[in-house]
């Protein structure tokens, strides 16, 4: 049944964000030297900070993690685990080495914020807009409370925008009757690979000159 | 019929509330020099945020932006729009200029969010409050987001104050039997011209001395 | 009967919790030297923050203050008394003055977050995290208005560890059959005492070493 290929997908695209973003704040928090108990705390705003704000919004209950408790003792124990491997083997967490998971986390939230807000019979702007916020929102909660302006209104290279451009993905194929579970591998895919092409290439976006 | 006049009222008074914080915002972040992107950002959560979290608070779905998408795409426009202008003319954006809105801002949400939270049946002090954080909330959003410790708590001069007492003004106005749409403008009033005489006559609150 | 016993503990443990943190902002923005009006907004944020995030999360309406209005005129008071005091007397507010109240409104709603959630049904570890969140995210605005790094985030020693073993030790009395009252009363003494003995011993979490 195509309603429960949709399922599975949602399911597996919200699983994947919440890890890449889980990752990509244990990554920051170890950059920044803060101690265990902030380690898992920062994964798991950055995991779950995007689709909760996103839940909210839509007043959409139970959450995510409340109906998938594994997700949320995924976190703490990715957090514990990231934090004994780390003191260990002496690796050294980058920024960029932060960037791909949150890369990733971006477009599959974009892609699965817009669906399920369009699914909940919003208007496609505001499907989109969603879309945005909970791709852009974990990383924002993730960067203030590391004490950082959030890498999304500091480095002047596009990322809202991409998580902007893939909801509007997602709503070209859905009117051109495309599947959906195929509507949100292409649109995350999309956002996801501007992304990394945008870090690779180094486009910025212009801004006001001084 | 009373009913309509009073929807009319609300909802110019939503408006011109929602362009005066877009319009604050697409200033404070063409000051710190944002990208274009950063500008509709800045632009969307000023004019948003406010009106988004009383929503939240009091449990009233659809969004004022969700009723009315001409809304988002009004500030996603005049983001553009003043992006470009600013980009030509070379015109500098002060400080002084920012308050001007932000003061228009403030009282019109401070009265609309009191009389929405009056009608949705809180307590006067609840409602006041539900106004004042209405009035405030898009511009600490604003402000955070472009690594400013929010106006609000670092001028020493009244912001919150007058939102609380435009508040108290509208609900003294409804106890004497005023008509709704009279007391909206004349709160929205006072709170806004007791900012801008706050900021002409640099009028300071005390604080705890050193 | 038990369940007025258990309302009025909840309605106590609440009542306490929203003083000290009140109490707590107070010190924390005359510390800070913020003016008349930035005292009670920072003794209200402190106060309200952690419980009404905790309300939205569960979706539940209407909140404390809404029900109780006179919790919002005692943090209008003593904001405005603590202020007048202090202008008077030349008390010192000092961090470690700040903190006492904080480890007692953290271990009070660390209780009171995780049993509130247990009644409306929610599995353990989803109520444990939502305790947490009542507990933890009313200091975190506090410290975020004074331009401060979160202090959860920032003194290395434990902090929202306990308010997360304080709702493990609730949820342990609630499955060994103790009577409500007596499992918030002990949770709570638990978090608060291991708080101040942390504070005393100057406990440390392990960090990622350099």
């Amino acid at each position: 049944m195509p309603s429960t290929t949709l399922a599975t997908a949602l399911y597996l695209i919200e699983l994947a964000a919440t890890l890449a973003f889980a990752l990509s704040g244990v990554i920051e928090a170890a950059r920044r030297r803060l101690d265990a108990v902030g380690v898992v705390v920062v994964a798991g705003l950055a995991a779950f900070g995007g689709g909760t704000l996103r839940d909210v919004l839509l007043d959409r209950r139970p959450f995510f993690w409340v109906t998938h408790t594994e997700l949320l003792w995924g976190v703490l124990i990715l957090g514990i685990v990231a934090m004994l491997v780390m003191r260990r083997r002496h690796l050294e967490p980058t920024e960029r080495a932060m960037q791909w998971p949150d890369a990733v986390g971006m477009g599959l939230f974009s892609a699965s914020g817009t669906q399920m807000s369009l699914a909940m019979g919003q208007p496609p702007l505001v499907a989109v807009v969603l879309g945005m916020v909970t791709a852009v929102f974990g990383g924002v909660l993730r960067d203030i409370v590391c004490n950082d302006i959030p890498k999304v209104f500091r480095d002047h290279r596009p990322y809202a925008l991409f998580a902007f451009a893939g909801g509007w993905v997602l709503i070209a194929l859905d009117h051109a009757g495309a599947p959906q579970w195929l509507g949100l591998v292409v649109a995350a895919s999309v956002a996801t690979s501007l992304r990394l092409l945008a870090m690779w290439q180094d486009w910025k976006i212009p801004s006001v000159p001084r």
